[in-house]
């Protein structure tokens, strides 16, 4: 049996939090994950501002108090004054990852030269990967059928669940050591 | 109307600074911006030695004093002891955008394997973007030919002027919603 | 004449260094360098836990007491919680040279999706050019054979001796002004 994986969502907007207009960041990512989970999962998801403190104390509660195995934020991650996402991303981390932030715009290069305006990082916090999407659900969906194939693997080394998914969608990658057989 | 922009032009060399050799960069980085700019533009430079102490100082003046919307340096990115442009620019960074340094890599990689050699880095500082070139003039031109279209949207996020290009030189790209009509 | 090139290895591995089993990346980069160089060289070797203040310490001493050119570490570069050779080499490091960092994850992607997991960085302690490595054989193959063509001149831009190569393993790039001739 697999243990359920506890994903949390921040979705980070002065805008969509104020309700000014609908968040679409975390339906996307409910969208993607339905399609692309061949193993248990639950999703949490949280609407805050840009501010750096709220940021980071979402993070830590997510991933200290809730015990989220995987945080992936949405916005805020341009070089706007009020785009504030990685900087309270690396104040909360144990770990850097820069591949995460490197392929992550690497892959949105390949649709929008400004992808290298883009800060995006990954992280980990205790037993918890935490990473920095984009805003838009397009390059949302694009950032993960680039990456997420790490994921699973990423997941295993720091201690959680054993994740599968669908792959029609993506393709998890281990090495032939970490594969479990079914 | 659009507002002139100021660009900023530091070159870092000890040589080219105590009169031993002339300095390459500078010319280069006119010549590029006279073939691709389309909006009003102007250009401010300096010539100083590889002290870090001097680099900051500049950095800092040109940004916060001459009001500089673009600061682009060349010279002193490489591994050896007097090459300090990447810590010195990383000192007056509010905000650091790895996406430039990978990126002005990434590029030069296709010309030369030792592009990973170069440290440069891109950040902004209040209401500008600082940008470490290198300091040969064929690799200037790289550099910008392979970056430049992110550089006018990057200019509006932080409060700047609309900057528009000449497209047979460089096509500036930006998101539909930030496109302002002719 | 050329002077001798000093290479320091630190294999880094908790089950290596305690004896459960044998190390395998000394064997794979001693097999590396004897078909790649092609000027004088000679090796030392470490072996040592996945314990921060013993790798900082086996860095400082290869690097300022035996005064080795290149260090280059395997293993200890992954998320989980007991890597930690990159905390420890950056803590070391004068100079940080992201693009080594950058290159290796993009080479290493080109085998696995997981390579964005390495957190392997490349530095500058005084006259000391460091790299991490990844731990396995076949992985530190195929990063030596993507980026080794920049290390011959950052050895020579530190202060090191003029490297020269096997160009049927590795051609060594350096700009024509620091070629000497033969």
């Amino acid at each position: 049996m697999t243990d359920e994986l506890l994903i949390g969502l921040v979705s980070i907007s002065d805008r969509a939090s104020s309700g000014v207009y609908e968040d679409q960041g975390i339906p996307a990512l409910r969208e993607w994950f339905s399609a692309a989970m061949a193993s248990p999962w639950r999703m949490e998801h949280r609407l805050i501002p840009d501010e750096r403190a709220v940021i980071e104390q979402t993070l830590i509660e997510l991933a200290d108090t809730a015990g989220c195995h995987l945080v992936m934020t949405t916005g805020g991650t341009g070089p706007a004054p009020r785009d504030v996402t990685p900087e309270a991303t690396l104040a909360v981390a144990h770990k850097v990852l820069p591949g995460f932030g490197e392929q992550m715009r690497q892959v949105s290069l390949k649709y929008v030269p400004t992808a290298i305006l883009s800060r995006q990082v990954g992280v980990v916090r205790g037993k918890t990967l935490i990473l920095n999407l984009p805003g838009q659900p397009k390059a949302i969906k694009e950032t993960l059928d680039g990456i997420f194939a790490a994921v699973p693997y990423c997941i295993d080394l720091i201690g959680g669940p054993y994740v599968e998914t669908n792959e029609a969608v993506i393709k998890a990658f281990r090495p032939k050591s970490a594969i479990r057989p079914k």
